[in-house]
């Protein structure tokens, strides 16, 4: 029997989280876990992925059947996928002190079947395993599968990405750019420096979305007819995404992947996508996805960025933002993600 | 030369056009037309095509290069389809006398090159040629191409029709349910007179849009989640687009034909998209699409549509409004599509 602290869901929000108060989003608890049955593995979370997709799963306002996952319970763990150790194993797989990818949520101590842990070896080069809740894992396949195969982006493609310098969004300017070679890349972000980053890894042009002048930027990138947009990569939904909706190309394809611009209001109280004719007349083409729908080409595209990485096409480095907290401050460094903070992968490093 | 009345754009419009008052958006005139010269014809319009696309061909808030087509310009004549007659003909296809399909505008009279009119032979049965500007002409072609090339709708589908009692909408429900033969289709209306005419065409049922109950009879009628739609073939855009994300089955997909709820509205006054999330979770697929990008297709369309009236399997008798009027009358009559008044095409027969 093992001991470990959690944090459960205590109040499914509507708007944004709240760290403290009566209605308090999250509560810390201290259960007693049982050990590792056979085929089960008892894992140590050391670093948990911080994803602005969490806030789906503990929104009040999305039924469950409408989720692409099971959504977090009241009263229940957070649900958070962590980089970890085994500390006890009962399967042939894995052994005392391999490190592994869990979904233990957020949990200092997991107890989890074998077969839905999955290895995370050294990396060449020395680089951090921690990149594998990032660029070499589910966020970096996110961008390239939204790219790859629901736009389908070829060298012709004039690519706009919101969210350019997050986690997800700095893979997409880097694969749109260095691997695919598109004729143009775009990014949207939230500060200068933000934007420089984003230049830096590969964007003809970043955008700052909080200038005033941000309508006439996007105007001016996207010259029409020859400049508009052929592809927009959209994280952030919303204002920026209605402002799209008026720069795409004939045909143009949007691959809606996120929309934090709305995560922490209740439906109702979003300001709404207005410029929906322009999706009649310019035929444009929006495809929502899941990364989780392309399991079975994960392999494929992990060749691909290994290759790329070789290549010196992809940096990651600088695309993760580790933060160093206790078990305590989990709930407190999971909100920066909503905070704008962060540039690329936030990971919070437990101490 | 021909003397003919026209009917110019005077000021276009935000918000709903104005049929008086100082800024009256159309404007009666008279104006001298040449004869036709060589490979030319002179054309009477004897009926005039009423459609909501028009009310976008002359709005103050679309800019030209984000249109399908070319909008109409202030004082110019309004743009319009017209079944004619031919008073004069300099072109070798066709004789005086003989029936055809011009883009005349709002106008008596029209010189049109030869090889931009279409023949309007009779039809069999002794079916109105009127048809040719509805059910058999552009209007049907849409619910066509909408839903076979756009949606690619089969058997298994659950198909969801908003607009259902109008030309476009009582095509797609009679394709979808009769031709195609899918599982169910849902059509939306706005009356109760409306919802009993879709049903009658063969709708498995009719919900109406005005009633209070409209969110939870959709509910009801697309039960999750082996309910839910998988397709959306939507006319009406707004409220009822926004409504139709919650209720899409996973991978659903909309084929965005019209907008009609948002056309007399400046976008900035609208309600807005507010489930985009579901989107995203559903992995939703969405279209828009214009029925001229599939002209090549349009004569094998022409061929099943023969075909289905043939064997009993399309009703468009019923599927047409016809009003007539003087002249004077065409923007009042053209004002009809935004009251939702009429059943079926909107036809103008001039006296």
């Amino acid at each position: 029997m093992v001991q470990t602290r959690q944090w459960l869901l205590a109040n499914k929000p509507t708007d944004l989280p709240e760290l403290d108060g009566p209605n308090a989003t999250f509560k810390l608890t201290t259960t007693d876990l049982p050990g590792a049955k056979d085929d089960e593995v008892l894992v140590k979370a050391l670093y948990l992925s911080n994803d602005p997709a969490q806030r789906g799963w503990i929104s009040r306002d999305i039924k469950p059947e409408r989720l692409y996952t099971q959504p977090v319970k009241e009263g229940t763990a957070m649900h958070a996928r962590a980089l970890c150790e085994i500390v006890e194993s009962k399967s042939q797989r894995y052994k005392k002190g391999d490190w592994c990818l869990a979904s233990t949520g957020w949990s200092e101590y997991a107890v989890v079947p074998a077969n839905q842990v999955q290895p995370a070896p050294e990396l060449p080069g020395g680089m951090s395993r921690t990149h594998y809740l990032g660029a070499l894992g589910f966020t970096g396949l996110t961008a390239w599968f939204g790219l790859t195969e629901v736009a389908k982006i070829t060298k012709d493609d004039i690519v706009v990405v919101s969210g350019a310098a997050g986690a997800t969004g700095s893979m997409c300017v880097q694969i749109a750019k260095k691997i695919v070679g598109c004729k143009k890349v775009i990014g949207f972000a939230g500060s200068e420096g933000k934007c420089k980053y984003v230049e830096k890894i590969g964007a003809d042009v970043c955008l700052n979305y909080k200038n005033s002048s941000f309508a006439r930027d996007v105007e001016k990138a996207t010259p029409g007819p020859d400049g508009f947009a052929t592809v927009f990569f959209d994280n952030v939904g919303g204002e920026q995404l209605d402002l799209m909706l008026t720069r795409m190309a004939r045909d143009g394809r949007i691959a809606a992947c996120g929309a934090i611009s709305a995560y922490n209001t209740a439906p109702e109280r979003t300001t709404g996508l207005k410029n929906w004719f322009e999706v009649i007349t310019m035929r444009l083409h929006i495809s929502g996805f899941i990364v989780l729908d392309y399991i079975s080409q994960f392999p494929k595209a992990r060749e691909v960025f290994t290759q790329a990485l070789k290549e010196g096409k992809l940096q990651i480095d600088e695309g993760e933002h580790i933060v160093n907290g206790g078990f305590d401050d989990i709930p407190k460094i999971w909100m920066q993600l909503f905070s704008g903070r962060n540039i690329g992968k936030l990971v919070t490093a437990l101490q």
